[in-house]
């Protein structure tokens, strides 16, 4: 017997039984019937305070069996559920069952994927997975990284390994006032929030970022992109990264990269691609064109939690020289007993990024490639993609919609009552007050769950599909429901 | 019927059960029988890699309940378990079994704790956590704050709040080269590496930190930390923030924090303090003048993966006014449709912290929480304690040992053969030399796993017990261990 400490935090082994045996069959049960609940209840705070119960911190415990059973229902019944195969907001993908059950045994076993020693097999397993993401997005199998929590983080950890590699090298103990050259960044004015993010935080001010126009097609300028770093080498500034985009949060467009290769290289410039969202969709090979040039970017970031449908948290930094890591994130304090291993090659993940100790998110990742294999990963997406192109025809064919734009699977459009078609400035504003007001309100309402977009100053719903529940009849179901709420929401404004 | 796509990722109803209870009883068996298994069989690399298989990517895929179930028996039979009642390395705790099914929960409902409308109800219990761990740590229920991956992520948090508020205003715009002044950071000569690794990411340098000697005690020694600041101030440079220790990774020692929070007082220099591992010993009333002036602090860090038990991934950061992070970590995109709740209250926790998606790691917490009670975590803490009392004691005891230091949950001690007691120079390089591969073999041999310190330059084995499975007997059996295996690696090193 375990537990000689008679603690009340054990649960002995038939307990642990009859309450996991409940806990499946809840969860079994709300995935078979996920798709006839509403996507959310639309709750606000202090509704859900009041389910909740506001209390101080319990003095005394309470069973087991019952807090599961509390919390399972308090979850099932207020939450958004993104596993709903009408949610398509944002980017957070519905998650793979087989994920659930990988967060449940990688909690179990409990490896902390910060030193080899202390995660053996699951140091391998995460190591494998680097290894596979990069062969899936088609990078090859050289390339090193590490499983991150998010986009943010991956793209972060990418950042701070491209200063590490292009700074004076002084800087790690210097500090950036050690030069008066500015770094900067350049990326496309459509780049994810974490550009600015990163630039603040990391000390070099948000002005340190060069947000480059993007022509036509959304896709950053290559033209205006050279001529900001010629004139900031002018200025005496340093260039030291421009960040490519593979598929832009908002309508999912990927950046020229190939152009983008190509100026880093006559620049000696870090060439960073933020995939977290669109670069799985480098394995289909009707856009293998598109993602030209992703083999030159010296680090990559792509989340798993989105387009490979893993259950929160799971990011991950690719870069096509490991070394680029270890020179920015290792450290050797002398309570670490860490790298002794007789084999001499183990790898301990504290090295290769900002945190030391780490849960072990790459088992849900591991174990989805291996239930999918390429070839099943090809087919969702691709499904995925066609019903993103499906959504956007049905809105060009409808009269009171307009289809706004169409990449990867993330398409934008928006409610436009009959009449309201022409473009006189009045129109506009109003048709932005309404779509405004319906997103609102359908983002509320439960029947499904888009997100905004602002395409050439219209107010967009948006839709972005990385959902393996989504279906051909969601999407005819969809365009009814836009345009039976859009409707109302007119009435409801025009008659005020 | 939810799947309407038919995809190999779904797992329907029946075959979720099924697997699922399978894992269940599987894990209820390891959880069960954990004490009569190695800690670790302390293979490398290789080996792994050969049982693990190398292979690239799959092609195709494999069935759910085989990937689990091999999953399932690598991860058991390959991992170091730090559930095990004789694992006490680092300060990676045994984690809770009711958080095991949290995070099966918490990935199933999947909700994206980044924002209210993605995650209404775990955002509401995400505040609630951190609040009753304010109230835990007694700095009572009106301090804010996030739960992140751990201490690094915990301690940058509060570090790059601390800047936001000390540092002038516009280095947000202009980053860290628009001040002359350099902005330091002062922390004891014990603080964990985080220190070093926050002041070189960020931009300031690894000289901007600043750290201060200990004084007998092994605390921070208040007196040089103020000519220090009094120093830096007449060279011009611009002390922003002093991290104080609430026990230190190597010893367990609490600083002065009383003495701390003065002195930033008095210069008006931001308070923090880490207590990752050692704060929630507050909640032990025979410790309560230790940890006076903790109300003090503008920020700290703990992690309830430590001495709070929880399954990885689970820090936490915490501030005194939460307005300090959102000065921070609040933006703004025009893709973002988050702040219009009808009530007007809710909070979006990307705006807390460095992550924009972010995973429901608080429910773990909060069902542990839940399931001791404020009593229940007293009467763990004061346990694990008394049994580093106890560990300690044995050593002082035993005249093959030599017992260094006991603080909080934190013995330190070495083998001694009998006869190298004696001080001299040549005893002392031998027995570090002893003890070090002492440490090397016992971390191998399964039997213990047991992490280092190093003592006034004495190489020490260090047992840290954040383990509600650890028992008298564990220790009593340790002890013996360490004398054993010490006396065989005496003889084989002085045989040779």
């Amino acid at each position: 017997m375990t537990n000689n400490r008679n603690t009340t935090l054990e649960i002995k082994k038939e307990e642990f039984k009859n309450i996991g045996y409940q806990l499946i069959d809840k969860i079994a049960g709300f995935l078979d019937t996920i798709d006839e609940k509403p996507v959310t209840l639309g709750e606000g705070p202090q509704a859900l305070q009041k389910i909740l119960g506001v209390s101080s911190l319990p003095d005394n415990g309470t069973e087991a069996k019952d807090i599961i059973s509390n919390a399972t229902d308090l979850l099932m019944d207020h939450s958004l559920l993104n596993g709903h195969p009408k949610f398509m907001g944002y980017i957070t993908s519905s998650p793979t069952p087989i994920g659930m059950l990988a967060d449940l045994l990688a909690a179990s076993v409990n490896p902390n994927v910060g030193a080899h020693i202390l995660s053996p097999m699951a140091t391998e397993i995460e190591k494998q997975t680097v290894q596979w993401l990069a062969e899936f997005i088609g990078v090859g199998p050289d390339y090193g990284g590490i499983l991150v929590s998010g986009g943010n983080m991956a793209n972060f950890t990418a950042f701070l390994a491209a200063r590490t590699a292009k700074a004076p090298k002084n800087i790690k103990e210097d500090g950036l006032t050690s030069t008066s050259k500015k770094l900067l960044i350049y990326c496309s004015k459509t780049t994810h929030t974490w550009v600015e993010k990163a630039a603040i935080l990391f000390g070099h001010g948000s002005k340190s970022t060069r947000w480059i126009p993007t022509d036509a097609s959304n896709k950053m300028d290559n033209d205006l992109l050279e001529k900001a770093i010629k004139k900031d080498l002018k200025d005496g500034h340093q260039p030291f990264m421009i960040v490519g985009t593979a598929g832009d949060v908002s309508t999912g467009v990927v950046d020229n990269l190939n152009g983008i290769a190509s100026i880093c290289k006559t620049y000696n410039l870090w060439f960073h691609i933020d995939g977290a969202y669109g670069i799985p969709a480098a394995i289909v090979p009707e856009l293998k064109q598109m993602f030209q040039g992703i083999r030159e970017a010296d680090s990559l970031a792509l989340d798993p939690h989105k387009w490979l449908y893993s259950p929160l948290e799971a990011g991950c930094t690719l870069v096509k020289n490991p070394k680029h890591l270890t020179d920015t994130y290792s450290s050797h304090p002398e309570y670490y007993n860490f790298s002794k291993n007789e084999q001499g090659t183990a790898q301990n993940f504290y090295e290769y990024g900002l945190q030391n100790s780490r849960g072990f998110r790459a088992l849900k990742v591991w174990m989805a490639l291996k239930q999918l294999g390429r070839n099943g990963y090809l087919k969702i997406i691709r499904e995925d993609i066609e019903l993103s192109q499906l959504f956007f025809q049905l809105a060009v064919k409808h009269e009171e919609l307009e289809a706004i734009t169409q990449n990867l699977s993330i398409t934008t459009l928006r409610y436009v009552p009959l009449g309201y078609g022409d473009k006189s400035d009045g129109n506009e504003k109003y048709l932005n007050t309404l779509n405004e007001a319906l997103l609102d309100k359908l983002q509320l309402g439960g029947q499904v769950f888009l997100s905004n977009a602002i395409v050439n100053h219209k107010y967009c719903l948006r839709g972005c599909i990385v959902n393996f529940r989504t279906s051909k009849k969601d999407i005819e179901e969809i365009i009814e429901i836009i345009v039976r709420e859009g409707k109302e929401m007119h009435q409801k404004l025009t008659t005020k």
